[in-house]
């Protein structure tokens, strides 16, 4: 038994002072002062916040892309997450060209057995056919997993028509599943991108000009009016700009269910960062969407703010300088994507409580239990409820921490966020009622993480 | 002790079968099955949900307003409230010219009295001056008030103006209480009210022409900039239009904290009622803000479904047809106001629930937890939690029921819903650990309700 | 030589009390009180106004189109244009699949040939190819046609994917042409056809039903995103929804140059008509984007005063009542198309300038001077002035006219405006200095019209 | 006679080549290859515009304000203005508290008699009673000001409340007149100048502090409201930031008659200008509305671009280093305003036309032939065409102008707007036929401008 003394316990909708005691794995007690039975661990939360695990429903770890398989596995991934405070990841299975989801699910699970945190799966659709509409059931109902990706980019390899978004939606509605998508033309961007090397801009700043927010603003406007024609809910993701997110509001402010994600990436970055005359600076950054003006950046805080938006996550994805550089003479051959997992929380924290632009308990739904309870797996994981798994972060407000990529899990050698300094950091980190990480020591091992399945028609 | 079982807890964030134990005022336990110590009184609630009380934060009861004094006083407005689901209401403290907010606090205590379900307080602010300014410090600590309501509009009597609602919104947020406001242009209202009447409309119908949607929308953008420049968050009453709406929800995407609260009538009726041949069924209708076009009716279930409005309520101020006829040749003279109380429940199931507007959840939100929130009395109301107060409602989805005067509790001698045919309303209400009301029977005395303090700062 | 007398002179942006002298196809003078020369054949225009002829920007006459040919010809659609104050129309020429653009063009010369007032083509990018590509110079430099039109609906037959949009507004924006888009979603108004059609809606309402608001909007925005893309300008024609309005105004908000037309058809009409229990007359009103309801209207109108919309067209294609029953099994087969051509002044000024939406200067602009000035026939068309062409309507601001099919010129036995009364009307049509109606008497004959060639870079 | 020869006439909707003949203060004739009869003067406009010369409805000649006198009086003013291709402007008659309109008049009249280019007036609004009331028929009818202007700032001094502004737009309305309004909440910025001072900032950028957009935004909206319920239209002075270009974008939105005027100022200068270490650098640039955010600048433009927003004008109201001293102790006390009236055609083509934000047709639109329109006075002023004002700007859009202060016509010590490079520049600019301005050297006299009547109901 472990128990956290003297903390004030932060929900995404009310804080009180109480002692938290965990057993088996799950949260059984709160009280203002609950005896410690012998034997129990005792965690000192004093001046903390004991809140929900972060969950993070936006991870590539181990993935094959662009010729390169990102560097972080499962087991490096989560421990990064665990150590920012983060205890759960959903990571995107991604059949191959001709490949069954079927048996991506199998690749998934097996790569995924090293994860030291627990996790889940989104199931990417990447083409249409009988055997997807036939395996989609399967894959809601025998795996639990009750969310699909769709990719409006990535033109001749994941992207889909919007016949093809259509139908895929329209079967989620059936199956109680609900899509979530890339929102980019790739029409365009694949047409921009052959525009910009024309005109020889090889470089990563020909990435952000090819992929504008206009492109983003255009495709999330359309993904959201074919889920209305099929009467689905669906889930941007990676939010990254104003025109994006106004498509998300407007349709909200018709009545219509529909998420967006912001990334912290998008919250913090600006696309100055691909104006540094360093080609490595500027490349370590490509993802796409690629990051945006600082004007983008109040547009996602104040959705935040006001609900509009639901979710900040990482789309970590993360590539080496080394595997960065086979695009060193054309911007498309950059793999796309960056790091983060070990650092969202405190730096969300750090702009956006200590600013004032959310309240602590704000911070927890947009970290936690607003995905929770889309995932379908709330409050068994959002919350720190009696019952509940005991994923909890004791979250001391005045830690430092400034980031720097020689101190990090990560496996790579660079850190997008290199030299920030954030106030606000987990002290210790409960994964499933044990602690996988105090006081800057990692203790969670490979393999500690389970498999989370998520039933679907979530009541959200 | 009273045991709730086989029924579904819904709470504003997740809903799960339990049983729910209630012991001393408080719940005490949750549970798959629970056990019924001797002598505990069961409710079966199989088919049903099992919710948190609601909660109106909108009414007038006793009110001496405009030459009358409103029908439904403490104990019959409380005891309708409880056979409609509603378990608390927070009514509004006006002074009377030169009266202390002191003395009208007192005023208040007495005529609340006889309350049947728990009640609170707002304390208007009708002019300013140092008195004022001290007094507002007294209120909210010694009165346990963090709530100041004022007034846009009535010209001449409990109007404030920009300068005052500045002062007033720049001391609430020193003492960390929350601005409420009536939105609509007092002078636009005033003229036009002279326009018409000298044009030669002197019916009811000049009611609604003299405060058109533009003037509660102008009126509403106006006190959301004043709230800003004061760095105070602002809760509009009775949001009726889009105009109005759409300000609050310009206001949220800039990331201000601004509330706003769409009345049960407004919902569901329109302006078509004032052109009834009736003058009596007109003037019935008539409350400020007027029913609106339909149109604005899509605009506000909208900001429900979306998150940029907050709250239902009911603006409960009944006058029997008898007061409403002294405005018989002066629609400026007819007691302002209609009922809601014991019907907003039932009525918002059916038209947003049963439509698929709203999820159950969604309806616990707009009912009780989120206005609990606002009020900085959650969890102990507006939720179902160990500890919180058993203020519970067993909602029967599949009861029916139909509004007619002649059957409710209300003193007044007509519902403004006669005829609406509700699908869903409640079996049970508790009310502090009581029944209050059981299947039809209301158990609940005079006096039953307390006095229920709101600590300041809310953390929303 | 013609002169009209003590008519008062309408332009978009000026009215004056002044006679006109006409003479050799120009206007050649104007005065308080002209002198008549010997011969001249005086007009009196007392209590009218004397404007420029309308310009009907799209038209499709003798089209063939859903296996029927669309039963106005050149001949019979320009007498009807001339009969209600049209002096010009442009129609689109479309290649057939796999045919050229120049040959395609020959063939409009030819049936436009019976034209009895001026005219001119749009062209239609169908495809995307290198002869595309090269023959689009030809039409801009050799024929005179400064406009292409995209079809974005029609899937399987004049459908084009974003890439080629890309590729064609590119190539415009090169040539100094303007891209017009029919934007719905063909993918996704294929899939609703498909959708309806199995839950055996089959008549003329599922064609309403299968393409909403949304659909149009959807693609009116994509159209815009792309042509910013690639630097065009971009015209939006039958803009008839609030959604697509609103994409075309937010555009416009950012200082982007877009176009929107609505139809007379959308002003007036709403999707009521397809509920009619005859089959005809629902028949009879299918055409793409279908009807709206009502409450669009008001979106198109504040449009068209606020200038967020320019131009008011008919998009002519009339198919007799036989025509309109290929379709009778499926509603896919009905041919999509109503006239107008005759209608749109009288109807525009009786709904538009007699309610007080617009002045007789707007509307002037938006039947005549605006499209003028897009096309870049300005002032040669769409303006009184000195040395213009002397295509001059006589308006009865008093004339009565009620529409009745049996009195229209149009070859079709139905008329979608059966009954409504006009209030405002020709009395004179002079087209290229001569008249060609007068008094209810069609004096123009087939060949009368002129082709109008339009250089490209509109200076708009 | 003059005789403009070889270059391009532009108008608001069109351009061409041509020569330009003037005789007797008008334009007679207009041709590729006018003769010169014997004794004309020719001017060689080769490789220039011809446009009609700038309107500037926006000045304080003169004016008595803030203890002070505006430096420039109706001589330099319009001398200045001549020197820049501005050939009227249109001044604000404001009557002493307690004096008639009539006599204002009088005294503008008097102070004008100097003017060396045409002029008009406004007349202020500053109070309501029947004298007001009655004089405004007289101000309509005898004196030709069809236009009244209302401050909502300026508290204890100019400020009207909404009831005033009921009245007045309701008597604008009646007359034919339009009203203008100065929009800024009068009261919020009392108070939030008094809450700055007590704060301890004292310096000119306080000033921009205490009125603060959202401030600007609020009066505006509120001002539309009231036109809106009066019937009239409206015309909001000096439009300087987002929100209110917003209020203005939504009511036309809806169909209603709104024009906003951005000021050059706050198109090209923003709100860094006050952080300056130099309290005289701050302090010249006090005006009201302050500069504002970069941000709001690419708000106007696109509102220019749109037509959402109609006319440049600026509040050219000059005062001294010297007199704006009198505030060194306390910002409210800067004499507020600055010049402008000399540079505003060549910093708006500068800005707008080389940047390809506007086209030179859009130019003569925003700078003349828009406010002639509303002003009722078109196409007598703001177009060339026969018989119009011979007020003609040659301007040679290849000229270098860099502005400084030692230069300028202006009798102040500094410029605002000092070591701008502008390119674009008038040559020659006539005003009533004769040369006031050549090649660098003024010849216009004092005295030589002639007031200009303006009759109501302008058709706009
Ligand atoms: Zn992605
Ligand atoms: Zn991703
Ligand atoms: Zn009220
Ligand atoms: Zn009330
Ligand atoms: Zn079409
Ligand atoms: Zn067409
Ligand atoms: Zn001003
Ligand atoms: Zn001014």
């Amino acid at each position: 038994m472990i128990l956290i003394r003297g903390g004030t316990v932060v929900n995404h909708d009310h804080s009180w002072r109480a002692d938290v005691l965990v057993d088996g794995g799950k949260t059984v007690a709160f009280g203002p002062a609950l005896d410690a039975p012998a034997g129990t661990e005792v965690i000192d939360a004093g001046g903390c916040y004991v809140m929900p695990g972060g969950i993070d429903p936006h991870t590539h770890l181990e993935l094959a892309f662009m010729g390169s398989v990102s560097a972080d596995d499962f087991e490096w991934g989560t421990k990064g997450a665990l150590a920012g405070g983060t205890t759960m990841v959903v990571d995107f299975c991604i059949p191959d060209p001709g490949q069954s989801m079927l048996a991506a699910y199998q690749d998934w699970r097996r790569k995924s057995e090293k994860a030291a945190c627990d996790y889940g799966f989104h199931m990417a659709v990447t083409s249409w056919s009988k055997q997807v509409f036939d395996e989609m059931e399967i894959v809601v109902k025998t795996y639990g997993i009750n969310t699909f990706k769709h990719f409006m980019a990535y033109k001749g390899a994941l992207m889909v028509n919007d016949d093809e978004l259509y139908n895929s939606f329209a079967r989620c509605a059936h199956l109680g599943a609900l899509p979530l998508v890339h929102a980019e033309n790739g029409d365009v961007v694949a047409r921009m991108q052959e525009s910009l090397l024309e005109s020889g801009m090889t470089g990563p700043e020909g990435h952000a000009h090819s992929r504008p927010p206009l492109v983003e603003g255009e495709a999330t406007n359309r993904a959201i009016m074919i889920a209305d024609m099929t009467g689905s809910p669906v889930y941007i993701v990676h939010t990254s700009c104003r025109e994006a997110h106004e498509a998300i509001a407007r349709a909200r402010a018709n009545g219509q269910r529909v998420f967006g994600e912001p990334l912290i990436q998008h919250l913090l970055l600006d696309a100055d960062e691909y104006q540094n005359k360093s080609w490595d600076h500027a490349a370590r950054r490509v993802m796409s969407p690629p990051f945006r003006d600082k004007r983008h950046q109040e547009s996602l805080w104040a959705g935040l703010q006001s609900g509009s938006l639901q979710v900040v996550a990482t789309d970590h994805c993360a590539f080496t300088t080394e595997q960065k550089r086979l695009g060193l003479e054309d911007f498309r051959k950059i793999p796309n994507g960056t790091g983060g997992l070990e650092d969202r929380m405190p730096l969300l924290w750090t702009a956006g409580v200590n600013s004032g632009r959310l309240t602590k308990e704000e911070f927890v739904a947009v970290t936690s239990a607003n995905i929770a309870r889309i995932l379908n797996i709330y409050p068994r994981k959002g919350r720190l409820a009696i019952g509940s798994d005991a994923d909890i972060v004791v979250w001391d407000p005045s830690a430092n921490k400034t980031i720097h990529a020689k101190n990090q899990i990560s496996r790579i050698d660079y850190n997008v966020f290199e030299g920030f300094a954030c106030v606000g950091a987990p002290v210790v980190t409960l994964s499933g009622g044990r602690i996988a990480f105090a006081k800057g020591e990692l203790r969670a091992e490979q393999g500690d993480g389970k498999y989370v399945e998520r039933p679907p028609f979530s009541p959200i």
